[in-house]
């Protein structure tokens, strides 16, 4: 059973996950890639994966079987699972957790070398309408605070398989970095009464902004934080206030699609052969509609010659300035 | 003149430095390590880095000619200036402050090839020395409010350049993760009325721990500690209570400098060609002796495989347990 620890000094938590991988040499190089045709995400190799939970396929077409056009199974190598209660433990000055979860991968389309980039907008909405439905049905189980949906694009972003797919972790705490901005967003409101999301969009495309906006449509703004951690870091937020993403419809997945497909595209057209991390930052599980909060998307480029300095210094140092990078990324457009 | 930012959501700080690097283009690839006989911090290349801060060379040598056994000079690189007020400012919503601070390189050793774990104790007792004369001096800036030492070793830890050097930031703000410790430090003692990390290496050494143990002397304790965050992640701590590394003396240098590079070869013989940064976590500039603090040597590996999922998922996941990795620690001495 996968172990949640929490650091005494810090408070932060700690996933132990030794389903994950064993001995040191295990370390001694990046995995290779699988060997073409030996893909466990590809059509025809749907045994490799354990029973799929959703998936889009014909009518009357068995699971598990080939013809699908987006499927969401568990993750093989779970780093939290789905059974027993999440019990608490002490060790002296130590306290444990049971590592409660679930870890499941959406296959985003039967193409092995069509990254979401290339996909076309109606199958980027159906991989954001197969988020919705996992984070709305996993929210519904008491044992979990947290549903987190992310991506690894690249084997600098930590991506072992390439075959295009996103991931979902379902926690029995909510991520630290989610409780820090809304902790932030909290505070902002019982100063201002505003969403401090609210503001920064309304300061990016207002009369006085644009410079760190990459686009901007009826329904979403995509720009450079005004304080990016990584060089060409870029978030989506949907103009209008709300809090969960989960609770969107399929107007939202059909608009969200085109702004993400198109800020990906603007992306690897200046950055060729980028990797990054996408992670989907929205409400905890069964929080009411929260005034303080709004959902978003955060792209993290994955940089060569970056790694590893935000940890040895404490700190993110950016080269790149937000306006140079959102200005670069305008001129992309593809 | 770099600049420091400040997310308006989450409040965390980073630093933009447009010198460390510009276009997109410089992104493509990690950079080429130097041809050899082209080092900068080699014998005979004194010219090509900024003039010396701090040198130990035979007496009456001239600054920044060769036969020096250590140098500490300022990054070519800076990532902060020591120059100007740290003015802050403000764009609507959003609130920055000048990049005042200093950023300086330690060179280890003249011996290109020799890293950290195979220097002589002695030498790396200098090193330690030396890191305790800049923090003093820079701590007495009174625009500067703490003093970071790290090490970035192996490029996929971000070392650009191979020659063993150590990295000193010197910064108008106190690094968050260092904030995070402090917090929770004083949230302990004001519960217990006692240090925690006191409690950790009382909890660790004590008749029911030694299974995080990675060795423990009479002046220090190596340990991989509870929620760790990366597989084989050490901590060095001292086991009397300092909350500053720099008031320490030539005996703590010593005593140091055994531990830390036997913890250092425990970690390559067990995880050969390992990539790892490290970082000195000692109390602010300035600060009184604080009976809630306690200095100490943070060591994370960075193996193969595992970049990005801490930014993916916003947990960091390790699949390694800690007893695990103490007991091949244990073993693998030198």
């Amino acid at each position: 059973m996968p172990e949640l620890r929490q650091d005494p000094v810090s408070g932060r938590w700690v996933i132990f996950s030794p389903a994950r991988a064993a001995r040191p040499s295990d370390f001694a190089a990046a995995p290779p890639p699988p060997a073409a045709g030996s893909c466990p995400f590809c059509p025809g190799a749907e045994a490799e994966t354990p029973p799929e939970i959703l998936a889009l396929r014909p009518a009357g077409s068995p699971p598990d079987s080939p013809g699908w056009t987006l499927r969401v199974v568990p993750n093989r190598y779970p780093a939290l699972l789905r059974a027993g209660e999440p019990g608490a433990g002490v060790e002296g000055l130590y306290r444990c957790m049971d590592g409660v979860g679930a870890h499941e991968v959406i296959i985003e389309s039967p193409a092995h070398e069509r990254g979401l980039a290339a996909l076309p907008p109606a199958q980027v909405a159906a991989v954001l309408a197969a988020c919705r439905r996992r984070i709305a049905d996993l929210g519904a189980d008491p044992r979990l605070r947290y549903v987190l949906i992310f991506k690894n694009h690249g084997a600098a972003a930590g991506a072992s398989l390439a075959h295009p797919h996103a991931q979902l972790l379902a926690t029995p705490l909510v991520p630290r970095q989610v409780e820090e901005e809304l902790d932030g967003a909290r505070r902002h409101y019982e100063d201002a009464r505003r969403c401090v999301f609210c503001d920064v969009v309304a300061q990016e495309t207002g009369p006085d902004g644009g410079r760190r906006l990459v686009s901007a449509d009826a329904g979403f703004a995509a720009l450079v934080p005004y304080a990016a951690r990584f060089p060409y870091e870029t978030w989506i937020l949907p103009r209008a206030h709300a809090s969960a993403f989960e609770r969107g419809d399929a107007a939202q997945d059909a608009a969200l699609a085109e702004v993400l497909g198109g800020t990906l595209r603007r992306l690897e057209r200046a950055l060729p052969g980028l990797a990054y991390n996408l992670v989907l930052h929205t409400a905890p599980c069964r929080a009411p509609a929260l005034e303080h909060y709004h959902w978003h998307v955060e792209i993290l480029p994955r940089l060569a010659g970056l790694a590893g300095f935000e940890w040895g210094s404490g700190f993110c140092i950016n080269p790149v300035l937000p306006e140079d990078a959102a200005a670069a990324l305008r001129a992309a457009e593809v």
